[in-house]
């Protein structure tokens, strides 16, 4: 399997500068690339290495390759964006290297008869769908995968082995869950009733649903609960890491990025185009802006009104220092209170100082 | 499906004020109700929206009642407890809508001819029960749920799809585990045996089990590891989120909360009727007395013997004055050199200052 | 089922101080422990159980039992390690005591003809095995376990129920996987292209694999992402905890410790025996040093070049206390202003006082 640049600039887009019939069979960085390989230069501090990559061509900026002396013999591609283009490629490659999923449902998956499944469906091994879902053309349910009632999948949804969805949810058109997610448990919602003798925490009925619009990527082992009475959603665009959890109720607005082992508390509402770190604690209630950053590590405990970037972390340290300094914090009211007496002793006795009785 | 106020009282108690052959078919906020829902009012500042809310009736406390000006036309249920009547009203309709599940295990199911399974258990696709197993009265496993041999579920445990069971492990009535949770995997342990070349961590055998008693609710991807040698026990009424961690030999008191994302460390006690925020950390070998609040994020290292609430937690400020403020954290035992530094200066020089040598 | 103290000696070493026929049938801490029981010193504050101990034999080290007074009637079994040593015999006793999986492959499972699975090996009810995977000798999968295409366990591997490899990854000899762990799901790799109206995350093919060492544990829910290019590489030795996330092409170098919620984020290399606390976040890209302790909870964000204790949170004290101290941290630069002013002043004005104009 090999394209040409030209086959490349066709599908994609961009300039060759040099032998637009060059081959290309696969990609590589820059340091390990060889002569039918593409590479790109994504980061400008590789520079140098673009002078002496072993690539047959090299994706670049035009505002970079006005930087390289010495083009000789190299071909190029130039685009805007050499890192996209890389992972553009990189899914033609890969898209041709996987075997086909066979169309069709595994004769030891367990369908309700009530579902509709496009033709071109691959429903494997062990899958369960259960009554009045709708599975779209293309999607692919890999083993074990479970289906609640009432479930929407839209077209070519790629969900990976042991994916739950729970009744109700809906998902958007080339959405791609990885193995251990579950979408659409009950929230956590329970109303105290400690008044009288024993007592209980009365659950509330988690009613809503989730929503997830087109183009979400979801992490392994990942939990989006779904809604109270309202729908939890994720926009279109939404790229989720593994292991991250989000309450019910919350709304992540399109192209929002969130990390691994982050949560987000119950009815929070994250903006469009955030970046929210790994292991990010966001609480509950809450609404975050458009373009926010939050570094990993740190706690939103309030709304944040204002695109920018936001912490509140403490790198670790050796552990003696550390230690040292964090008893300080836990005691700067003293330090405080020893600074405001030094204040007033300075007005009042250096005051006298300055001027003596006479 | 509908139910008149009367019908209400009849079954959660509370007084009707207004006609008690009013019918209710549903529950929605006070903003959103129509004219054949009940509504409530669970917190005062919504107190307004009562005289406005196209609800059919509401449900609030006498002491609320007695702001209301204009009552004209509105129903009142009024109860000590409007959010827990709600949320029982709300359980209510939610089992009338959904689909019953039908008794008996499905074809596909694998069960270990030793296992006992009451005749009114549902036993979904694709579950596997292991040999011993003991499955009580109207307990509902749905798809792919794994039990272990000599599980014991008492009656109408529900247990949502993908829930592992370790062997031994007992479950108290109506636990609701949800999907992907996994009950009495090894705790973690090892003994270090580095003194010879080479060397290995010793793995500890996990011989003990997990109990968990009657009413507690699991969340989704949530872990609770086998005992060593004693047993690792949820008490009844525990409310355990998602993608929470708890190490084996710990024991959580009744009616506890544990929000996502916890992790809590081996061999540790938290009392009774305590609340751990999310993403909270609790070291090992601890004890938390009862009625401990600890807030989302914070690290408990030490054991906390006073109810009350407790925090360590900084939140996430603009990236600059977080980073500024941070650095001098951690050089504080050189502020307070400075300090004392000043202060020592001023007791002697200060000193001389006022009484000058004559 | 039972064991002579010297038949104990001839297995796993050690010295036998008093009746080498002394019979064993089980361990037991040393204050629980009966007269068939064997305990063990692990840590020398028990010290004075072992003149009450109702054990038959206690495991210890040379120089604890020369701490002890009164030896009467008791056994003693020496050795370097006594916790090791205990370790290995509650493995040997749990052995026996364990039903036999039965060989072959459960009529449930469902096996790719071109799959190569040993004779000893024992597959599981509803396990799938897709093409080309190679499962060796005495290997155990439990019920409903994933094995992708290509994928390679060695020897006497066992995963627990719910176990995810995706295609391509190798698993060396003995390594054990409990419940719901994911390995070789794809890493969080997106490059941005919102340069256009619209745009998108577009996702960079995740082509590398995991491998994973002889005699590596993994918790329950862990999830462990395959690399981009290169591979995510988990030496031999390494134990992980539950709920841990290890992003694309880390490497974790060899018998280092990983305790649960860690999250490490990708192209981080963790140096060999480390022991990484729970709920630590480790950024991405960076390195740690053999020998490396991080305290639990703790964020790292830079690289750590030399072997020893590190740390970085705070322990959570009373909220009042908290709040007023963490809001001074949080100004902590106007406490620096102040101080700055105070040594100011003093080196002008009280240079004044004391040096008066003449």
């Amino acid at each position: 399997m090999a394209f040409t640049l030209d086959e490349l600039v066709s599908r994609f887009g961009g300039v060759v500068i040099g032998d637009g019939t060059c081959r290309i069979t696969g990609l590589a960085p820059l340091d390990q690339a060889g002569p039918l390989q593409l590479s790109f230069l994504a980061n400008p501090k590789y520079l140098s290495q673009v002078e002496t990559t072993g690539a047959a061509a090299v994706l670049i900026t035009a505002a970079e390759l006005e930087k390289i002396d010495s083009r000789d013999g190299r071909c190029f591609l130039v685009t805007a964006n050499p890192y996209a283009y890389f992972a553009r490629v990189a899914q033609l490659f890969l898209s041709l290297a996987q075997p086909a999923e066979p169309c069709g449902v595994h004769p030891t998956a367990v369908i309700d008869p009530s579902a509709v499944i496009a033709a071109s469906a691959s429903i494997g091994a062990h899958v369960v769908i259960e009554a009045g879902a709708v599975i779209g053309e293309r999607v692919r349910l890999d083993a074990q995968v479970f289906i609640g009632r009432q479930v929407k999948l839209a077209e070519d949804v790629h969900l990976y082995p042991r994916v739950t969805v729970y009744h109700g949810c809906t998902i958007g058109a080339r959405v791609m869950i990885h193995s251990g997610a579950v979408i659409g448990a009950d929230g956590f919602g329970f109303a105290p009733d400690f008044t009288r003798d024993g007592g209980e925490w009365v659950k509330i009925p988690q009613v809503g649903t989730v929503r997830i619009g087109a183009d979400v990527d979801i992490g392994a082992n990942t939990t989006v609960d779904r809604g109270a009475m309202a729908d939890t959603v994720i926009e279109e665009g939404v790229k989720i890491d593994n292991q991250v959890q989000i309450g019910h109720n919350c709304r992540i607005g399109a192209y929002t990025v969130i990390a691994g082992c982050t949560g987000i508390a119950g009815s929070t509402t994250v903006g469009r185009h955030c970046i929210i770190g790994g292991a990010v604690g966001i609480g509950g209630h809450l609404t975050l802006a458009d373009r926010i950053t939050v570094a990993g590590k740190s706690s939103v405990t309030k709304s944040l009104t204002k695109a920018g970037v936001y912490s509140g972390t403490f790198p670790a340290i050796e552990s003696a220092d550390w230690n040292r300094n964090a008893a300080l914090m836990r005691n700067l009211d003293k330090m405080r209170a020893r600074l405001k007496k030094i204040e007033t002793q300075l007005e009042t006795e250096l005051e006298a100082a300055l001027n003596p009785p006479r």
